[in-house]
């Protein structure tokens, strides 16, 4: 049996359940976006890891070095804003050909230092290796979160209005761009910006944890078909999303008129794009949007509605069913 | 100006330094062998990473798949031993090709475990995802270690005496018998799985760090005559060490013999034993090394001398000065 035949989560299930009973009680293990680590009395420690590879999820003559140094940091921070918690430190680890051009590592860790310093997390450690020929970057983010204030994905409750922070779609638009090798336009340079340099939403996050009407939160990263599956999974229900209540730029309507794409498949197939991924109790929604709004200047998006028990998302379009939209994002198959 | 010019370290210090105003007072972050962040009154964390690339520091057709898990894993807790800390979470992130076989993982995973469970340190999160060609595997490895405990590559001083915890050269044997392409023979074995096999000096990691008469303490993982120089250009010192002194294996001599091996080179320029390396007060050593013997009932190996002043290795046979040993590994060089 070959692994794509499983996939990237049928691997993870045939072991995660065996390191279980090596986790201390009340500790969090695989399966949400972070692991859970008790540090002190008061605070819980969080860590992510991701793995980018040269050539899967980067094109190295398509993405200024800078970018991708932000880029690598920016997902893993995503993650820890998708927990409300605080950055503490990042451990870099790259493995590279020997005839990689030094200007070209510089102006990586430039763009990695430029985030570092915004969200003032220090680089602490890694790992430099040479490779044969692909490049391959694991970033490892570690954050602090006061105890009371964790979200998970299995907090989803029935009832609760599934909301995003921002637009989506627009990196998935940016990657196609690359793709397609379509002309650079400001439209398509605009798409391209929003897939190599994403926002963490670290300050977003952490509001959001302060609020108990804040039930489960994610980061959207693989798209919200499989994102708010993820979340469906953990918390055994199901939802309701109406395609035309989905956050799409300008741009991405312009592009997907212009190039013949999809804009709904994009911003809810589409991954990347950073935003995060919340379930509300709904009598509080009104309340926690006004909050929102006066402090990020931008509103909440309601998208769909949490419904009891497992299953799987029901699209709809004005409340019609549709069938056979994209599935999420999975790496092996 | 290309990466194998200026090398690992090289890389390194151009961006190092750029990372310090971020660090919190009292944090230690690049450049020991372990980063070290304060968590809680009594203790700190210590976080280190290792990434392994196929057909650089494996290959795939000479490795056990049960032994590669192993390896990944024993390499970070070395690293958490050379910090005398408590090894207690892992991270795994692995790049692989999409055709790699399930039964192929599970054995790899299932060598993972076993460490793991011989330590006692869950594997709590990760990343998978593809690679075209070549597997790459990052490892991170999180452990606590009481605040007075720490010992670092700058705390070597003048008059100490340089020890290692156990034979060295075994490692760099077995892997001249992998690239050589040696017939397998009982003794071959053995040094294949010294290379293979590492154990992480764990528990003698904790108990010499309880000892204050320990100085400096790091781990052999690129050779003494790498990993010496770390700590004597950490500690502004200089060293005499005695080649005589070196513990070697008698598998090691016997192999030098049949295979005309530099049983000398081979012991203080390969590295992947992962044994201590300490530094120790002179008039201590006696009775370090009768406490030592007693809980591990096997001994220190002095090795050599620590000299004022910074300064290079000098590296004696009966008292005379020996030229051109073969250096360090670098990475890149």
């Amino acid at each position: 049996m070959k692994l794509k035949e499983i996939g990237e989560f049928g691997f993870i299930d045939r072991f995660a359940s065996k390191f279980k009973p090596l986790i201390k009680p009340g500790d969090i293990g695989i399966g949400d976006d972070c692991a859970i680590i008790s540090v002190n009395p008061h605070e819980n420690q969080v860590v992510t890891t991701d793995l980018l590879v040269e050539d899967i999820h980067f094109l190295k003559q398509k993405i200024e070095p800078e970018h991708l140094g932000h880029k690598a940091l920016a997902v893993n921070l995503s993650d820890i804003a998708a927990m409300g918690a605080t950055p503490q430190a990042s451990f870099l680890s790259i493995a590279m050909p020997q005839d990689t051009d030094i200007a070209w590592l510089d102006s990586f860790m430039q763009g990695y230092h430029s985030l570092s310093q915004q969200y003032q997390v220090p680089l602490m450690g890694g790992d430099t290796t040479k490779s044969q020929q692909h490049l391959a970057i694991n970033v490892v983010v570690t954050g602090l979160l006061d105890k009371t204030k964790a979200r998970l994905r299995c907090m989803a409750q029935t009832g609760d209005i599934v909301c995003v922070t921002g637009t989506i779609g627009d990196s998935a638009a940016g990657l196609q761009v690359l793709l397609d090798n379509l002309a650079q336009t400001a439209l398509t340079k605009r798409l391209v910006a929003a897939h190599h340099l994403p926002q963490p939403q670290i300050k977003q996050g952490q509001w959001l944890a302060e609020q108990s009407s804040v039930h489960a939160m994610m980061d959207i990263s693989d798209g919200i078909a499989s994102d708010l599956q993820h979340i469906l999974d953990a918390s055994k229900k199901s939802a309701k999303v109406e395609l035309n209540q989905l956050p799409i730029s300008n741009d991405l309507v312009a592009a997907a008129r212009t190039y013949g794409w999809n804009r709904y498949r994009l911003a809810a197939g589409g991954g990347e794009d950073y935003q995060l991924l919340i379930t509300v109790r709904s009598d509080a929604m009104k309340q926690l949007n006004t909050g929102f709004i006066e402090v990020f200047n931008s509103p909440l998006y309601p998208i769909g509605t949490i419904h009891p028990g497992p299953g799987k998302i029901t699209w709809q379009k004005k409340g019609h069913k549709i069938k056979n939209l994209i599935e999420g994002f999975n790496h092996f198959k």
